[in-house]
């Protein structure tokens, strides 16, 4: 017996979800039939909602259901330091840290030559047009450290050269718990290079 | 940086489903989002076509798109072994193995005294008026075994005795593969008084 073709397609939909495979979609789909019509509406209802009201931030192009995103419309934040983020699940990571008081500027992805995507497929020029108007001190290009982050990075402080503001990147060392053993060499190398004063007051410091 | 309201929602959603935590809910419904418009209209129709579509079979509760399922409108099958499940789900299961070419009837649940669900709760009336309207030779109870499936077996194997149908049961032993070490002594006791002969064609039999 196979399944009923629009059972077919709703757990088709599901195993396009990260880490779900078959096994799981059936099961995801199966519990969605199993809440019956108000358990199917409420998840239709949920998706639907995301749909209409969750949009980017007209100014950083984080997450946001209003045209300015909390932080942006947030006078208590530092709006003098910008982080720049690959993406808006980045800005959620950063701030579950609760070290950073600044702002943010979502790229919406990294600069991939071999993909076609150049700067301009970026929000690089959001970013300048931030810069230029004035007001940022610290731009602090929070990437993570593959070739093509690198690259981006390159590329965004060269652009941002001409306004002399302050350019800092993430501290690149050992994870905290890591251990030596276990750390390649690549990363042993940074945290040599980037070595710190030693404080007993370090983990208490905020960015 | 709270997630705004309408994500929040979605995450709760996807928490519903099984064995899906606040992690995985989180990196699902990123997903949806990032899918665009497109993909989230794909998960959302998706689900409300489950939701209009499928219903259960009007003669043995099996989910189904028309008024009959595909294995009751078989007129391949066979109509005279009627196999009978805890849900619909199990359907599927059987079918799985290749090995039952009957029907089916799906009772929507055991009976739970202690739960308020006795057996009017459930399609055991369907399952009497089939058998007595005729034509069923064979009734398969093929529950699991704990003892609210024994006793709904029991209840199922009582109310049909008037019509003198054969009443068959799964056979309970040894799974496939396992191993007399780490088999449980109730399950070692059943495998010994439900020995069957030896045959080497004992795999091919069909059920």
């Amino acid at each position: 017996m196979e399944f009923p073709k629009s059972l077919q397609k709703l757990i088709a939909e599901f195993k396009k979800l990260p880490g779900v495979g078959e096994k799981s979609a059936r099961r995801y789909a199966f519990h969605v039939l199993d809440s019956g019509e108000a358990g199917m509406r409420g998840m239709e209802e949920a998706i639907r909602a995301v749909a209409t009201n969750v949009r980017r931030c007209e100014k950083c192009g984080a997450l946001s259901e209003e045209s300015l995103c909390s932080i942006c419309s947030d006078e208590g934040r530092d709006h003098k330091v910008v982080c720049v983020v690959e993406n808006f699940k980045d800005v959620f990571r950063i701030e579950d840290t609760k070290q950073f008081r600044g702002v943010y500027h979502v790229l919406g992805g990294l600069v991939l030559p071999l993909d076609g995507i150049g700067p301009e497929a970026l929000r690089i020029g959001e970013l300048v047009e931030r810069v230029k108007v004035g007001g940022v001190d610290e731009v602090l290009l929070a990437t993570g450290s593959s070739v093509e982050a690198d690259a981006t990075c390159l590329y965004i402080a060269e652009v941002l050269k001409p306004f002399g503001v302050r350019i800092t990147r993430l501290a690149a060392g050992l994870p905290v718990g890591g251990e030596l053993e276990f750390t390649d060499a690549t990363t042993l190398g940074r945290a040599l290079v980037g070595r710190t004063v030693f404080s007993s007051r370090e983990e208490r410091e905020s960015g």
